[in-house]
């Protein structure tokens, strides 16, 4: 009898604790299930992890550069060690504060691996550890897990401990000489940013001809000179052949334009791509449906199934913690029967390197095969004097993309310093279907780096 | 006859140079007129110089706080005359730039002090260097001056160079060790951060209680917190009495609470406040409206007298170059018979410190002079996992102001990093009548210290 409630949330990540939270506000009596850490991957594994290695290798880096702006330091050294112990307090602080936010909004959490077990008169039934939970309701949101691709070798690399995922990269104690990282979009990159900062040589393998993944490809290519120039080699149109070694020292053989060649290294970071995590979960009990994998939702997070919605990467729409964050808002609105839905549209994404990029809405390229009528505007950061001043030899860019007829900008795209915390501002510009017109009239800080956005309207006829 | 033109420009700072672009551009045949160099104080003798004085300030303040973020630096020295150096060049960069963009658009710009003369059948004319120059239209954008307060042996001081302004303290060529600030506004506390990160030892003497001027007053008391741990000293509520000192020495004498003290020191910064500079220009001759010395104008910048308008700091409305500029494209609109108005309810203001300080709109002071029924949520940047991940004991904020009856945000105001990048967002909320549950549906990156933002909207009932 304790263990009914109006809803089942199972997973503990962005999605699962934000909608949590917001039900229990709403008067829903919730249980949480998550059998590893709250908060998920986002959390203990991916986005707040990689970002504190970050900003300890941003000063590390500021340490090397100062020099040109008349700043000497002798012997910066980063202790990777500390980082990672760093990191680990962060995660633990910020991991208790979600535990924080569920007891206050009297959420009850239960840390155990929970599969459902089918729907009878009372709603779903789920079970952990032997005990049965039911609601009427439920909201999956399990989340992804890293891809590991069939080549020959891999398997046992990453046994071994040669190859390894994002989980397992964040936790070594110290930077390999030399790292290979198979995957050359967002956490490839920024692990390969901060090997790079901290001394290691890197190789990015990657099967495109490009990096970044969707990226913008001017921006893209700009990214991909500032690494290059830094030293990270860059190996691009690229089929990963076998991954063959143990902790410690390994080679990756790829072929390119015909030909095979190997890298020997110490550590092989593979990053190919994320799936979404729907087996074991139960299901296929209540016949939820899937597809590719995923499961399948409408613009309101429903499933097939009534009563049941799945919300963040579990759904294979666009696997960011933010969106699942929304997501997970719009399930919640949904169950009370309010009107809400996801912009799609104006989702954000950031890549966390040094230049940063920041991203929202179409390219011209996607545009166009959404049969759009797409311009784009683009300028120089160098239009700002704060990025002048801030920037030896900067050469970030700011790129406007437009409707042809009305001038409603559709997309921003940008990369350089403060990229990460401009665009959500570039994001509600397109949610709001401003046009050019409209960003003209409003007052940016001056001298600011985002003032370049309003600079390159005035550059559209 | 080659003098006559459809529109004169008086001053080449962000109101003029921007204006005289944008006008040239409509197809306006427009002279500008400026004696010092182009880009006025803004550029030449403010925000930009001291943005780049303050990222090698910044650089030297990673390398000192490196080791809490596993960084170790030895030995890192800031070379203030190379900082200088570096500043001049970044200025003359950007100066040279305004030039390019004056005759890409087809300026004519004139170099020398101009005067306006009378109004005659051809329209207005100013002289100057012995020629004269004809325009139906008149744009006076001559900027503001630091004032230079009646405090008994300041005016001796200033000429002997123990005292100095905005102007002269940019140039200096080494770090004094004893600095006395007199003025804790924007431009006081930019210099004394400077001061402080460079090691040396900084009172700040201000006559109101609190630092940062109209800066909203929790905020304004954490950013003096994070100063006086740095071992900023700052002297609230006191009269400076005396100024007497030659170049790299002096005293200066304060009453307060009713006891005079005195500060032995060896340069004091002047920074108590800028006023229009409206006098030499002719003004009188055409009969040009003042009052407390600032061109007085409507919401289209125009003055009493018709067509002439002001822009900038001279109409002493707002005292900042991105007002200004805006203001500059509102009196071209208005020139060229199109409808626009800057909207004063909307323009951000950032003070480059660190932390940096963002706000826009209201406060619940400001709302409640002006009768509006406002209330506030204020959380604590700790909610955003960047922010826990960059900032080891950070103490930043962010407040958001909105009204009572439709939750229609009238303000925000933070402090902490990114604040000066993050807080144009939210003058476009404020601009667009944004309501707390519109933002509340946009989606803001993860990981990012502006998604905290968002997060102050959910905390409002």
């Amino acid at each position: 009898m304790e263990n009914r409630f109006d809803l089942i949330v199972l997973g503990g990540g962005p999605a699962g604790y934000n909608a949590a939270e917001k039900a229990a506000h709403a008067g829903l009596k919730t249980v949480l299930f998550e059998e590893r850490a709250l908060g998920g991957v986002c959390l203990n594994e991916g986005c707040i992890p990689t970002k504190t290695l970050l900003y300890s290798a941003k000063i590390l880096d500021y340490a090397h550069h100062g020099e040109s702006y008349g700043v000497t330091v002798e012997g910066a050294k980063l202790d990777h060690s500390k980082v990672v112990d760093r990191k680990n307090k962060v995660v633990k602080t910020l991991v208790s504060g979600v535990g924080a936010q569920m007891r206050g909004a009297g959420v009850t959490v239960v840390p155990k691996t929970a599969v459902i077990k089918g729907k009878g008169a009372e709603g779903f039934t789920v079970t952990a550890d032997g005990a049965d939970y039911t609601a009427p309701k439920l909201l999956v949101c399990t989340g992804s897990e890293a891809v590991v691709p069939p080549i020959p070798g891999l398997k046992e690399s990453y046994e071994a401990g040669f190859a390894m995922t994002n989980r397992e990269i964040l936790d070594i104690r110290a930077i390999p000489e030399k790292v290979v990282v198979v995957g050359g979009g967002v956490i490839g990159l920024e692990m390969a940013s901060y090997f790079c900062s901290t001394g290691a040589e890197v190789y990015v393998v990657e099967m495109l001809d490009k990096i970044a993944g969707p990226t913008e490809r001017e921006i893209s290519s700009i990214l991909e000179k500032n690494y290059s120039k830094r030293g990270v080699k860059f190996i691009l149109g690229a089929k990963v052949a076998s991954v063959k070694g143990k902790a410690g020292e390994g080679v990756v053989e790829y072929e390119k334009d015909g030909k095979t060649e190997s890298i020997k290294c110490n550590t092989v970071l593979v990053s190919t791509g994320r799936r979404a995590r729907t087996k074991g979960i139960g299901l296929e009990e209540i016949g939820v449906r899937l597809e590719r994998g995923a499961v399948v939702t409408d613009e309101r997070l429903r499933t097939n199934v009534p009563g049941v919605w799945a919300a963040g990467d579990v759904n294979g729409k666009i696997m960011l913690a933010h969106t699942a964050y929304r997501e997970g808002e719009v399930a919640v609105a949904d169950m009370l029967g309010k009107k809400d839905s996801v912009d799609y549209r104006a989702i954000p994404s950031v890549i966390y390197t040094n230049p940063e990029v920041g991203s929202v809405g179409e390219t011209v390229e996607t545009a166009k095969k959404a049969g759009i009528e797409a311009e784009e505007a683009t300028i120089s950061l160098r239009y700002s004097g704060r990025y002048v001043a801030e920037n030896e030899g900067g050469d970030g860019i700011v790129k406007v993309v437009y409707g042809k007829e009305h001038h409603d900008i559709l997309g921003v795209h940008m990369i350089g310093s403060y990229a990460s915390e401009i665009i959500f501002g570039a994001a509600a510009m397109v949610a709001r279907h401003q046009r050019v017109s409209d960003v003209e009239k409003l007052v940016f800080p001056h001298p600011t780096v985002c003032e370049v956005i309003r600079e390159a309207m005035f550059s559209i006829d």
